[in-house]
């Protein structure tokens, strides 16, 4: 499948930056969810840039909710919402048109699409498109959270910058839920912030690592080939602009530990089972094993910056020079977090819909 | 899909450690492609455990070729391939039966298949099972080659030990293929070996980082969402047991470099276009730019070793202290690597069938 | 998947009879289609309602192209088209809230919802959605013309009356192509129009049957199993409302026949193959053999009519009796058959991106 | 997909007539649910020719389970069957080599797979490959009776000699369970068989109408587009050699009816909701509404027939008579009723399972 993800809860996102509307289909939700229009709004918000540390483009994201969704509930049948793009401004690309920015997808977007990409903005390559995931997200976020489903994603660290590790984790998760910055540690908000700025004034970019906890989800979930938690989590984050890696539990440092360093012991206490550390990232064999899932993921700096690189352009084939004039957002990492919460509210939501019948989250 | 992968061509596997067989259903592989057993046979070879650095099981891996081929070449029609456990001793795992081994499937499997699974050997979670993968690489690896698409994984790491980096990779890819320990400097073998054994002798494991290229591959393929390079790499190789992480081309290094660090400038030299630097990996935008794939793995140690460690007992739900008796290897690394080789042709020869027609591969 | 189909060039239907809109995503289709929203409009225009013999509601089926679509070229990204919902009097429908049609979707909705069913007009299970059929058959059906592949429907027989048979196969077809009532033998138009008219006048509602006929297909497209050419047609063509029936070439005809009498004899004549009788209807295995594809449609009689029915009230389960005052068709054959030839082409572009490679259709 | 078909429960399936074996892997099946080989085989004994009305071709349906049963119980995990070919007499097949035989596959197979196909007994498109289709019945038949479900097809006509209606259907479907020839009224069973054996003294063959009962299925199950009922069991159907027709309910007959007569009074007597009639074979709106689903699928003559007739040499594209000397099918009605059965409850178990949850087939 190409722009659809989703086994029995199906996603499909459609649209270009300074096309008319980016949106989604929302397949195999059952009939029967609140379907409250501020709670897209609210993340559409906390996906919207937000001063110096982000692109000046400013989307209001006003959306339309073509069908689906029938008194307040969803009616059992796809949820179409579509965004208008309403400050694309087109001129500022003009450049762009026929130079290749490095690291971005105009190369291979032109190749691929054999001249016919829609080149204006990154096309259907650009950040823009990630508004559709967060308003799908407006919609099976809170039909986790009726279920006990907790899902949070902070900036662990921003240019070198780090933020404290989980702790308590429910908590963090909810303390996240409005922050415009996501730290769990406050007080590294304004060093980060200083160092995206710094990169801005300097025509340059950072980037980051973003780590994501889902707690309350029950032992048992997923599927061991070739749909593990880890592979459908990891399929979906990829496609997310600027993702080029991905850990679970201690990840890569786990490569450096002994065996018996790295696993986790198991104990039951008061019928419960639960493992003293979590090297696992709560998921083994592919499947949950009750404790929080937790992966990493990381984000390149955003390669559109405004000093001078070299490059081609890509409609005659010769060597140039780039220095990007447009918007752009001197990091991505702040912006990606709900993207990422968003994007495993679907996974987890799709896995839970084929054990537990289509109807399950709606119950 | 559960125990599916891929869109156009479909690889489907299935089998337990220690049920009759375990096998591959190839589908979608376009008619005439030439089929030579010698090639799965050698595959199958590298995979098997060797030494004192693996497992004392000894498989032969003999395999029936049950459908699909006709005279030598495929017919156009699924190939069913089937490879006898043969070496399974049930008798070393009736402690298992009842101790989960931690951060393996045991406890997992327990809880999604309700007390049903086949807990034998790890049943359908075990290693065995990739042996299938192997095999299926036996026919899409000869057949990528023809089209001059190579395909090379290296022990970046083990246990800290460090290979070096790829230089001339299509070079190094050829001389990793018939290595039984895949290291590019070869004088960092023995090194690696005695952390093996070490590990080993003190009833412990360790893992590494395994790093794998491919060349030849044309820009232009891949997906921008959801089916990305990336996505659909990532998605198969988390499959594969003891996977926690995954990176591409600069992979976390990206999060701490500036954009004008990380960005690989673009050239066009005698008309060819590629990048000074592969920070990307060869993707952009979930689309290959022709330049080489690179990707490195992290390899968790094995879990089950022979050291105590606690843990329960999931039948009756008590605490317990385990000590594996079995056999098992002490780390899983360098038998992985032909795994992840065949496993990325799989991703390869899918998206170009998509691309190209499903009879690309065979003209 | 639900409310998709396609393996490579995949469509997605949303939306209600009263909803905001209806529409469709179609993706998978390569960049560089030239897209005429003229088209489009003339489609839809020979699936809107005309006169006494259809229904008195009046869309004008305004639709915006939300994106996919660049400079008058598919971009090769997914095309989403919405299709606004203008004339929608739910008032009508209060009655119908709590009577269930007979032989119509209400009781089933309702179960398979659980009362969150959007029940005006039908919802989700109304002839409207259709529209957006016909509207992606608006890019399909001038994209496959450029290609030879003709496409066309007509309606072999209404209330007992029977139009000829196709002879010159293509150039019926084209004859076809602007019809606002499809009949080869323009002689019978009256006659069956009388029939709708005096069922209407009857508070009653009448059937027919459809044949369809695709022209310009080469031989060897389509799968074995389980992808079928029939299967795949048929699969897409009982989505449709009220169709009950299916048959291939001479179909249920052939029960009764001898081998000797149902085989086509198969002939060269100047190196093109070619069979003397037609009774596969184009297809041998599930495959094309370069003959016309022919099959009919058994389309029931409208479900929702005037006359008195016994039926309940699917709210408090009581007995009731049913007279349905809403705006509804006294046949609906006659409008089914441009959404025949746009399903058809679906699965015939999609059977092709799968064999020829996704940029074919585009080449 | 290709040779696979289901959402949740994905039955695939392999082999050639004169291969190694068919076989199938069945996954999605939860853990939990008895495997009796005896089912296996009464289901394959079924299928299996009978006396002068079949084939020569004697076949003992030896069988292997490879994986998926562990202890006599689905352990969750994928079921690999392999059915050995051990009468199969590739030289009985030399002629054929070169001869299309008219109305069969050997033409579009040739075509579509470039001279690379297994031409020996029809290879991948013979009827043989069905047997594997009816093993995995095996596993889902019981499974299914198990929750109440119950599903028979018996012969509606052979040859224009016509069986009686279902009348109680419930009881009507177990008396056929054990059948070898499956008619409703046994009296039938002579005239049939003595047009079979008139068709194959004169070197010809016959079809025939099947026809098809499921019973116990609750109302809600299916999808409005496209996974309607009539639609997934019309795409699998379909697949089954020789079918080029299906009608639900009255079918065609529906064409020439008016609404009033057509449509299906609802009615509520204790609480239980029934139609009156059962027009609509059980199926509203693609959705299942508690009444028996009924649909008859058309079964053209066996193609390969000893008469000769005009037909090409597909290798050097020259106009010849065949006549065909193998062992075949004088009729394949009367085998091909278990296969509908099978096809029809992996489709009821699929939607199930799409709609329960994975486990609820073994809860």
């Amino acid at each position: 499948m190409k722009n659809s993800f989703g086994n029995n809860i199906i996603l499909t996102i459609f649209g270009e930056s300074h096309g008319n509307s980016v949106g989604f289909v929302l397949d195999g939700i059952p009939a029967g969810i609140s379907v409250n229009e501020e709670n897209i709004k609210s993340l559409l918000d906390l996906r919207r840039p937000s001063g110096s540390i982000s692109t000046a483009r400013a989307e209001n994201d006003e959306f339309t909710v073509h069908s689906g969704v029938f008194n307040g509930y969803t009616c059992g049948t796809p949820i179409c919402v579509t965004i208008r793009n309403a400050d694309a401004r087109s001129k500022d690309y003009t450049e762009k048109e026929r130079l290749a920015r490095p690291s971005h997808a105009d190369y291979t977007a032109h190749v691929k699409y054999r001249g016919y990409e829609d080149y204006r903005g990154g096309g259907h390559f650009s950040g823009r498109i990630t508004s559709a995931i967060v308003a799908a997200g407006g919609i099976l976020i809170p039909a986790l959270n009726k279920k006990g489903i907790y899902i949070g994603t902070h900036l662990k660290s921003v240019a070198g910058v780090s933020d404290r590790e989980f702790l308590d984790i429910e908590k963090d998760i909810k303390n996240l839920a409005d922050a415009r910055f996501a730290v769990l540690d406050i007080s590294k908000k304004d060093e980060m912030e200083a160092k995206i700025n710094e990169a801005r004034a300097n025509g340059d970019s950072v980037g980051g690592v973003l780590e994501t906890a889902i707690v309350g989800l029950e032992a048992g979930v997923g599927e061991p080939w070739f749909d593990t938690l880890e592979g459908m989590i990891s399929h979906a984050v990829f496609s997310v602009p600027a993702v080029k890696g991905i850990e679970f539990g201690a990840g890569f440092a786990l490569c450096d530990m002994l065996g018996s360093q790295a696993n986790d012991a198991i104990t039951v206490t008061n019928g419960r089972t639960e493992t003293k550390t979590n090297n696992s990232g709560g998921i083994n064999g592919g499947i949950s094993n009750g404790m929080p899932i937790i992966f990493r993921t990381a984000i390149k700096p955003t390669p559109t910056i405004a000093k001078e690189q070299e490059t081609i352009n890509y409609v005659n084939n010769e060597n140039a020079v780039i220095s990007a004039s447009g918007r752009h957002d001197p990091c991505i990492a702040h912006r990606a977090r709900i993207v990422l919460d968003c994007i495993s509210a679907l996974v987890v939501a799709d896995a839970l819909a084929t054990r537990q019948g289509t109807d399950w989250l709606a119950l």
